[in-house]
């Protein structure tokens, strides 16, 4: 069996758990790894031998690791800060990469992304987990069959508790990396929207049919990572009192071209349990994560109390099921099969050197949520244009990517 | 003993459940009904009769029910369209006024209700029963004695499948009178905000120490009516082609001075069942009544799955139900107690000529966010100011009702 080569940059926590992940894959070869932190790769290059039985070169500097001619395809679960930088080198140096989520600094970013890809041709991909969800996957398939007759409105969040990670820094090594203390610390905006946007975005028909006109984003005050460093460390602490910008709930709603709105949440600073506040509302059909229920007009009826109905999903995996789930072995493990299935995806496509199922235009749109969502809250919620980067060609634009793995 | 003597006004569906209740009410005299309807107006002196014993007067013009001097208070169940109109005439009238729920047309008339209040000192309340719903009545109990820290965030929708009201003739009765199918034809906004934010802006303080400064208000298209009726009727039914003006889903967020936000959401023309989709985030707890849970930092845990705490609110209506739920008698019925309370409380005020729980400068505010989505979604989501019918008064202004039923 040939191997597919694979670099991965980026090897903290979690991307210390994809590499590994990737490592369990026996048509798989991790060529190198690389992280600007030494230890990191050490422990990543360990960790790669026992695993796979094999060890990857360790480098500190990624322009290092896209010299390395054998390698196709670069994985990227660094910090979001760098996502986009290192795509577009990836593609420059004529490789597949596949970034970590996160959102955009700028709508020139998003630009660029797009640019270098018209320039090259060489995919790019978010590794957008949740678009893998399996419950995620079940609706798109009940939408693409007509169960939701018409979509209209859908909603998500990434409803997350990071309250731990963000204001505390009893471990040292958190202190000096954790590089989101400082985005709570210094901006305002929907930080992370495509763990629930994605998803949305392919039941949609985003940039394939259908595309996001605006947004409006409106910030709640910031007070969870206060009252929580007051509870756990007391007045003392160095961030006690600080006046953090990142407000603790952001919801932004997008306009789609026809006509469909797109609530998002960012809800990370408050006690909470875990929720991607997933809603898909269609004239004939709702489904609500939240009490993870479908509600189907004529087989459900609005007399029956809803309670009752709660975590009815479960009864419809079996004439539902997205194909990619029916085909799935769970035990392939990661946040319940998500991880594994886009890294599959994404091989998928870099072995047939093929476009990937989350391209380029998906990931400047999605990505630009961001940035647009701290213009708006900047400007009190005033609606602002989200950018066309297919330039007009998602009237007719279908999915390029083919294979088993198509969204 | 003394009974308190009411007039009604309105006779429809709801205004006719609504006086068979107060007719149950053994220290409560209806004076006289009232209803253009002549055969409405029969129907509630029967009902009247059968179901206390004596016949009140009926009446087709509510001028001539303001002109009977021992009427001291009145009901106002009629269509919306004519709740201020009939409030202040009320007012005028020197008498008290409790108008059921509703939205504005424009914000001059909810400074008329306040210019009338401030000229003639007469309570007007609205008769918003969900302030007195079991879970509503908790969660204040609780945000009032700190179990949520400090309120971030607030939840709350009227999502309720009205389509087969909304739509349909089939009966001859509903064709002419059913006004509310003109509102979906023409108009596009919040049109019934107050179930969901009455509740809410007790909660936050609203009038009492906090106000709603601005909101942004966006529409989703209109699927709903026409794939229904198209089902139901067939192409060949009149308005199975009509472009609706009402888009299924309004998402509205409302900014309040002390920085907490609102998400309001108007679903009425798609399946589902029922809910208000209410929500409540603090420092230090979450309510969602979509799952019916309580999350409490400390007593509940994020490795937990939140299913395992699904429907768990139960639990804590022994040691968080709100005084007026511990002291009512679920015997007296109607919307599970709360339309009984809300009449209760109105008829206390009238009883005790006190201010009202509810008072014109609620009605004023809540009621407003009905023009003002409507503005908002006309010019694309775009903020717009929400007046202070307090004119700044709301910095120290305290519930000037003090008696049993205060919220």
């Amino acid at each position: 069996m040939e191997k597919t080569k694979i670099g991965v940059v980026g090897l903290g926590g979690r991307g210390f758990g994809l590499t590994r992940l990737i490592a369990s894959m026996e048509d798989i070869e991790i060529v190198a790894v690389c992280d600007q932190y030494e230890d990191r790769v050490r422990r990543a290059v360990d960790g790669v031998r026992e695993d796979a039985g094999y060890e990857p070169r360790g480098l500190t500097d990624y322009h290092d690791l896209l010299n390395i001619d054998e390698i196709q395809g670069v994985v990227i679960p660094t910090s979001w800060t760098d996502h986009i930088k290192i795509a577009i080198d990836c593609m420059k140096a004529g490789k597949y990469s596949a970034s970590e989520v996160g959102g955009a600094y700028t709508i020139d970013d998003c630009w660029s992304l797009v640019h270098t890809y018209e320039e090259t041709h060489v995919p790019a991909m978010l590794l957008e987990n949740c678009n893998y969800g399996r419950d995620e996957l079940m609706v798109l398939n009940m939408v693409r069959q007509g169960i939701f007759g018409e979509v209209v409105h859908c909603q998500g969040g990434y409803r997350h508790d990071l309250r731990l990670g963000l204001a505390h820094n009893r471990e040292p090594e958190r202190e000096m990396r954790h590089y989101r203390q400082g985005e709570y610390m210094h901006r305002n905006c929907d930080n992370y929207p495509t763990h629930d946007l994605g998803p949305i975005a392919k039941i949609c028909g985003i940039n394939r049919g259908n595309r996001m006109l605006s947004l409006v984003s409106v910030s709640s005050k910031a007070r969870g990572l206060n009252d929580h460093i007051m509870r756990l460390d007391g007045p003392d602490y160095p961030l006690a009192n600080y006046a953090w910008a990142q407000g603790d709930v952001i919801t932004t709603i997008i306009k789609c071209a026809h006509g469909e709105t797109i609530t998002l949440v960012l809800d990370t600073t408050l006690p909470r349990p875990y929720s991607r506040n997933f809603q898909v509302h269609g004239t004939r059909a709702v489904y609500v994560e939240d009490n993870h229920s479908l509600f189907i007009d004529g087989e459900h009826s609005e007399e029956t109390p809803w309670k009752d109905n709660w975590n009815n999903v479960d009864k419809y995996y079996e004439k539902y099921e997205h194909p990619i789930w029916q085909n799935y072995d769970p035990s392939k493990g990661g946040h319940g099969g998500m991880d594994y299935l886009v890294l599959r995806a994404f091989f998928d496509s870099v072995k047939r050197r093929c476009p990937t199922p989350i391209d380029v235009y998906d990931m400047a749109s999605w990505m630009s949520v961001t940035t647009l969502s701290e213009d708006s809250i900047a400007m009190g919620g005033h609606p602002v244009a989200m950018p066309d980067f297919t330039r007009g060609t998602w009237f007719r634009k279908r999915d390029q990517y083919e294979g088993e793995f198509a969204l």
